[in-house]
């Protein structure tokens, strides 16, 4: 069975925590697809945060891993494709609700207000954490009608 | 002068926090336009956060508050109005920072991960912090292209 694909996108301020992540992602057995940016010089969070929005929404990739400064602006530019249901979580407990509320498809972290180790727990429990299905279904259809949260 | 009109909408998770943060608004000098949910029923938190986009994208207010239990769901909903910069916020700092990088129109709060004081404080930054400018104009006109970041 082929790997599980999640890409990593972000900026400048994300730059050194995509590396880490990257890197935990390879040991937990999933193939990286690294949208960039690939080094310290200044760059326009959207442009990352539209181009991981674009390989999801095409399903070149399961989950998407995105990351500013603070998570708020790649966020924002994330979720203007219907497709994506990016969830900006700042400890596990929220990373673990947005996978089993919202279905989360992808994970935004704030290379500036987290802490590694928060950033790198976060990851590995929202990759661990399956959705809830219930109640929540309507509500993910609703933000994703194109393809009914999937 | 008129006064300026700040938004507000919640799901039945965020609805007490929406009734305090709604009164501290009217203390601040705004108006309010509540655009609900009014009691504890259960309601399904997209609804509200794209009446709360439309309520922006229409200029019925100059910004808007968004309450559901983590604000990962309603923050996902009002990001899909292009015009809107939906801000997910967990802390004064982060509250501080949307408005200088991200010139962010809606503050997004999660009822059942911020203590009310916390929420609140937040509030009070969000409408006081002015845009930054500068490097940031051109990150949020490719975050809002059709009105330039307005």
């Amino acid at each position: 069975m082929p790997r599980d694909i999640v890409a990593i996108a972000a900026d400048h301020a994300g730059f050194p925590l995509k590396s880490v992540l990257a890197e935990d992602l390879r040991g937990m057995g999933f193939d990286v697809l690294d949208l960039g940016t690939d080094g310290p010089d200044s760059v326009d969070y959207p442009d990352y945060g539209e181009a991981l929005a674009k390989a999801i929404a095409a399903g070149r990739a399961k989950f998407g891993v995105a990351i500013c400064g603070t998570g708020i602006g790649i966020s924002i530019a994330a979720n203007r494709e219907r497709k994506v249901r990016a969830a900006l979580c700042h400890d596990v407990s929220t990373a673990r609700l947005s996978r089993e509320h919202n279905d989360a498809n992808v994970l935004v972290l704030g290379a500036r207000t987290l802490g590694i180790q928060t950033a790198r727990d976060c990851l590995k429990t929202f990759l661990t954490t399956a959705f809830a299905g219930g109640r929540h279904v309507r509500r993910v259809a609703k933000l994703s009608p194109d393809d009914g949260g999937q």
